[in-house]
């Protein structure tokens, strides 16, 4: 399971700040916590409310791959600011994100399917996120079909199934995990990212609700390809750890013993 | 989700001290405790090597009648263990457990019938516990036609899909979540009985296993109808409501917001 770190994002407060700051170091630790927690991807997106996004996310891309040496998922709904930063990232970064929505199709695909790079394809359209597995697997068929048709393997698209806050519908985690089975059934060789967060949005105790719907994603995929989460929550990292050695993706339980015997179980 | 405590077991070192020692402050504190802390059904097994069975198993059962108000799971392999205390319990118990075992069917399943109880059904033959879901499936509907042959209800029938231990083999656990899986969407209306704790045997760091497990079992089964766990754990306790609500079956989440307002979702 590829773990991203997702905590290098301008719209986390400290982050837009530390952005608009242009603070440097801020940045660097950031990337090195994450690193040393267990990320071997960083999510890295600029945006902040009135700023040079273009110009934020190059320089945020050029900072974190002079300190740390894992590629990055570079993040950000503006084309422009996808290919700036595309220009100047060194090895192959992932995209976030392509969609079924028109102006994603029309713009982000074709930069996309010109360098090269993986992606995450989100169960969304130009009418928003459905509400139900099937609808999301509908979608989740047209941009397969539009991002293979543009040259893009199979095995570079990670497919995220999308999750609304339970604050939002006490059936939001239900349906998620409800389109993971579906997708993992219907689309064999697609991968799966399981961007778990947004599920507690507005709830208390988050990282309870966020790890224990991480590894409920883990048990309806059967195991999922990546996952962005805070990696620096060591709960959540042992929950991972338990629940990649639960869905027999450990051969002989060795990861889950290694990191126990590294303490990273917890108690 | 029925909770059911699952410390009051013989096979417990401390417990069967207890019960050699017919220490009554011991089992009732034991019973109080596990009610106190959420159980609404107790488990009770008096099985003790070299001690009378039928005899123990009865005064456990007279003594927790007599301590807490909850529903005893009656757990033996002895039938007539399980008739002494069919014979003294107060109200409608849940027996554990018939199977597709041949002296299971012969001796334990005509004593369920003749009593007004639930009772646990175990995918098990006169080989063992299959290695495959789909083998594990064709034990469950033995013994589901067998039970409902003799009586039984549908909704009073409790299948337990079992679970091996993960340090025996690395895809124990995975071959449970697939049968949950499958017996969910092959025998609609069957009640599911989760007993986790199996899973962890001989591995370090058992709780985050059981509670890994316990969840990702819940996401297999689209909910699970009970389960059987230390009830004493919290950290189990929290992730089962997190669980609960992340499945749909929290309306509105007012039981997670009811547990965290109540300090018992942790940290």
């Amino acid at each position: 399971m590829l773990i991203v770190g997702e905590s290098l994002n301008g719209t986390i407060p400290k982050v837009g700040e530390a952005i608009n700051a242009k603070d440097v170091d801020f940045v660097r630790k950031l990337a090195l916590d994450q690193v040393e927690a267990g990320a071997r991807m960083l999510d890295v997106n600029a945006g902040v409310a009135g700023a040079n996004e273009v110009e934020n996310l190059a320089w945020i891309v050029g900072i974190v791959q002079n300190t740390v040496s894992v590629p990055l998922l570079i993040d950000s709904a503006n084309p422009r600011a996808l290919e700036a930063a595309l220009a100047i990232h060194k090895g192959r970064p992932m995209i976030n994100s392509i969609s079924a929505e028109k102006y994603k199709l029309d713009a982000v695909l074709p930069l996309v399917a010109s360098h090269d790079c993986s992606v995450i394809a989100l169960c969304l359209g130009d009418e928003g996120i459905p509400q139900t597995p099937e609808a999301r697997l509908k979608l989740a068929r047209i941009v397969l079909d539009r991002a293979q048709a543009a040259g893009l393997k199979l095995e570079d698209i990670y497919l995220d199934t999308l999750t609304l806050g339970m604050g939002t519908s006490d059936q939001a985690a239900k349906v998620t995990l409800e389109t993971l089975r579906l997708v993992r059934q219907e689309l064999p060789g697609v991968r799966i990212m399981l961007i778990a967060s947004n599920v507690s949005f507005g709830m208390p105790n988050r990282r309870l609700l966020n790890r224990t719907f991480a590894t409920m994603a883990v048990a309806a995929a059967m195991g999922v390809d990546a996952v962005m989460i805070d990696v620096r929550d060591k709960a959540m990292m042992a929950a991972l750890i338990a629940a990649d050695a639960l869905t027999g993706k450990d051969p002989y339980c060795k990861g889950y013993f290694k990191a126990f015997r590294a303490g990273k179980l917890g108690m």
